[in-house]
């Protein structure tokens, strides 16, 4: 099984996505800024597990003792993060959950110099990073209930289909189909998209609007 | 009924959308940059529909003729056609399907200086036209089949609140349903799924991936 430190883990997808993976039977280490509050939210999904496959450590630490890093935190601690684990994840796979909104609007997507989130994470952390985009669109609410099946699929960006590969993997064991679409580049496509399902949520009066890629044969 | 002319409408796409507005009654102007090129697509769509309801004409003429234009172009020919038709669609309604991918490898999205081909439209025909983008995602083969549901959701973008409704309208005269996407910025999205889904139709040896939006009521 893989170690998976999931760095900002703390936060509400983070944690979710972290319950998924320990449920699925993977190491999972929450990282945050702050090690007691990364251990308080390790606690509160071991209990939710009735398991002990959660830990809570510094970011730094918990990038160094896993085999698989992801960074889920908001765009504007983006860098001082990945400055923070840019040591610990050389020849790792680090995983962008990022989805930066404009910042007096977050129904507008914010336009980033790099390209994307994951195109600045790429070219921060260097060749020595496979960074993979993934994850933004995924439901909280869906995924910290263990029992139901998410209707949304994930876009998997990149440039290493090996690492591609590995993040589908993740996302079968979390409970979602996930799907490879293309370089780092196509990464704003689905950073984006986090704007585009908060207008459609607000629209509808709802909090869980996601996608699904019609037209692909399904096993 | 509002007339509507598709600016590089002997285009595929272009065409497939003509052939289900003039299905559902509209009036359709097929413009081109040669009007022959537009009569002869405009007598194949009148061939097809067994009534004489679409016309050809040079872009300008069509985007004068019109209540509301639709440009379908390469990303190439953008500016250029853009030029052609921006005294005649000032006060309207310009419906900009185009999706920029890049030059060398068309599973990746394109930059654009502008942020999108949706925001480089609306700053080059000014305030006085409400540029929506949308579209860009819609598969020709399930266009030219009138008698098919189609299974892909429209994205649309754009700053006015009145044109997204009037497009989300013409979606669904189409056959399909459309979502307000949030503002122009946001249309960087909805082009670059164009790549996306191009990663997923090579992938899956298909031609016709698209997306659904899930979590919504639909009536």
């Amino acid at each position: 099984m893989t170690t998976i430190a999931v760095i900002g883990g703390t936060g509400k997808e983070g944690k979710g996505l972290a319950l998924r993976w320990a449920h699925a039977g993977h190491g999972v280490i929450i990282g945050s800024r702050d090690p007691a509050r990364a251990q308080t939210a390790a606690d509160e999904l071991n209990a939710l597990l009735s398991k002990n496959r959660v830990r809570g450590l510094g970011n730094a630490e918990a990038a160094r003792e896993c085999d698989i890093a992801v960074l889920s935190v908001p765009y504007e601690a983006h860098t001082t993060t990945l400055e923070t684990i840019k040591d610990a994840v050389q020849g790792k796979i680090l995983i962008d959950v990022t989805a930066p909104l404009d910042l007096d609007n977050k129904r507008k997507t914010r336009r980033i110099e790099a390209g994307s989130a994951g195109q600045a994470a790429q070219q921060f952390l260097g060749d020595g990073v496979r960074v993979v985009s993934a994850f933004q669109n995924v439901s909280y609410t869906h995924l910290s209930n263990l029992d139901e099946q998410l209707g949304c699929d994930v876009l998997v960006c990149g440039n290493d289909k090996d690492a591609k590969k590995q993040v589908i993997e993740l996302a079968r064991a979390a409970g979602m189909a996930a799907f490879d679409a293309g370089p780092i580049e196509n990464s704003v496509v689905a950073e984006g998209l986090t704007a585009v399902l908060i207008n459609i949520n607000i629209a509808f009066k709802i909090k869980n609007a996601g996608i699904h890629i019609t037209g692909v044969p399904r096993s």
